[in-house]
């Protein structure tokens, strides 16, 4: 039995601040797990998280907390506002407390989250009847500007949710709606997941940056994206878009994306629309190779991609080569710990077996 | 039938220049060829260059031409001093007016020089029996430094040379020894080929510094190299160095080569002794991509390394990795343009049959 407005916010970034605290403030009764102590000291002394910006208020926390066990029970949704790359491990720590009927939003997904969240409930066995989705993006536009505090810039008025498997995303959205009207129906989660533009964007970017960000000199990030490195960017998206067209997944280019999103586009190619694009003006580069950039968008972006792409027969060389650069420089595996096809339960699949499992489980 | 003292120098360039004018100031009779009219018109006019530094003096060029025929026509030896990926072309312009006797050095041959060069000749059927080799290094450090004019600040006290096959290398040396006391041999083309430190430095430091570099920003190119760009740097040099071993060839690391190359030299990794390297100092970075960092160094050497190494069942992600990225990014093949085995008469050779084919030519 689920008490129907407990919200379990899983995560104490930017997302995870603004979230909580504007679900506290829609009037749901919100509780917070972080893996992290020192996340959460202030969250807790405060009672709650001061929201700024589109919305205004003190959001209370039920509860804030380390233990996962007493922020899942009863809960009524599960809403995990935490880096892609730690996905695995937080179905981890959730699957010895999950209960009937309670329903998990990855928030986003990234490529494949829905999947390797599932595979590891299945691993451990899981038996709660649980239903498992991915946002297609984080909602917010938010950024922590103090102790406790957060600003909302602005809510996406859309926000794509599929679960997996697709069968499943009315119920999910049944539950999810409640929280954000805003959330939308996908096809499946590869719909969710081909849509990840930050895989496009991000890792390439940092890497022919490398040098200067290493150094940690000052340098704004779109505006380094020269013709040659966009022209490099819309060869990597050329691969995606590619891949998501072999699964029957309509996604735009990183390039039309741009121009549906914001304002005041101009160009017909990546680099002139990047140069216009007024939102990303002022970005600051990375100061550290140590960064989100290559920890969440290879091994959850370019490496699954990637794989999707193989069992597709679809080649890959810009998607691989960087993976393949990163795997060297960070001295990691990237193709083994990240979201390949076998880490998502699809070793072996073809494109018609995979699209049988994200649409009905089997 | 040769004159013994007149040499024929192609090129046009830093290296052209310096080789040219100190020739004939030992008293050699040289002839200048070079492809673009405008880039030896001041030769011409100038009757000769100008050298100053280590050598000081006018030394006068007998002709300098656009015409291969005249300036190859008697010469005792024939010192191609260009960028290596316009080795086969330079032997297809040469290989109609070749004569018996006479010996080609590439000043430096890259990786597979020698063999790309002899591979010419043989598809071209030409009869006249010529020795190809190639040194290891530019025998000088020198600049241009105004119309017909170069300084030389240093020439090195060794450099290595072997011809292909290397039963000719006694041969190539006995003329080649007249005009250069400093060339030494080495046991066989790959000892030259592998040596190939430019690959290891250039074409990874230009990628990951390729946003500035576009962007026309100055930096420092050695002090760009930072730790963990140095790491891969250190990873690309393994795989060289893994690939020189697995054909008996023993080659020191770049690290080494810095700590024997240059005085003063610290540290116990790559990262340490670049920083310490005074002759690095200053050394400015590149302002467009367009540049022989990679155009030379990526398909006459990560192309050939990657190409040897696949052959002797090395793996070389790191390599491969630049290479692929930089396909991309340019768009050029440079895998199927650059030195692969096959390219180089190699195709489908194992480790002994290449050594077979470079020491005896069989």
């Amino acid at each position: 039995m689920h008490e129907p407005f407990t919200v379990a916010v899983l995560g104490a970034g930017n997302g995870a601040h603004a979230m909580a605290g504007h679900l506290a403030l829609k009037g749901f009764t919100v509780r917070l797990y972080n893996k992290f102590e020192e996340e959460i000291v202030q969250l807790r002394d405060h009672g709650g998280v001061t929201v700024e910006g589109v919305v205004e208020g003190f959001g209370r926390l039920e509860l804030v907390t380390t233990d996962i066990a007493s922020v899942l029970d009863g809960a009524y949704a599960i809403m995990v506002v935490l880096p892609a790359f730690v996905h695995r491990f937080i179905a981890e720590v959730c699957a010895p407390h999950l209960q009937d009927g309670q329903v998990v939003v990855l928030n986003p997904g990234r490529t494949g989250g829905a999947l390797e969240f599932a595979k590891v409930l299945r691993e451990r066995e899981v038996t709660a009847q649980v239903r498992v989705a991915e946002a297609q993006t984080l909602i917010y536009a938010c950024r922590i500007t103090g102790p406790a505090q957060v600003r909302i810039n602005s809510i996406k008025r859309q926000v794509p949710v599929a679960a997996f498997p697709a069968t499943d995303t009315g119920a999910v959205l049944a539950v999810a709606r409640q929280l954000f009207p805003e959330f939308v129906p996908a096809a499946n989660v590869l719909e969710t997941g081909f849509n990840n533009i930050g895989a496009i964007f991000h890792p390439s970017t940092t890497l022919f940056n490398a040098s200067r960000i290493e150094a940690g000199e000052e340098f704004e990030f779109y505006s380094s994206i020269t013709p040659m490195v966009a022209g490099f960017l819309e060869a990597v998206d050329g691969e995606r878009v590619a891949t998501a067209k072999a699964y029957g997944v309509g996604v735009d280019s990183a390039s039309d994306w741009l121009s549906k999103t914001y304002e005041g586009i101009r160009g017909d190619n990546l680099y002139e629309r990047l140069q216009s694009c007024a939102a990303y003006q002022g970005i600051k580069g990375p100061k550290s190779l140590k960064v989100r950039y290559v920890f969440e968008d290879v091994p959850t972006g370019l490496v699954p991609i990637a794989s999707f792409a193989q069992a597709a027969g679809i080649p890959t060389p810009a998607s691989r080569g960087i993976v393949d650069i990163a795997c060297v420089m960070y001295g990691r595996d990237f193709w083994t710990e990240g979201r390949s096809m076998e880490n998502l339960g699809l070793a072996g699949m073809k494109v018609e077996q995979v699209l049988d499992y994200v649409n009905r489980g089997r």
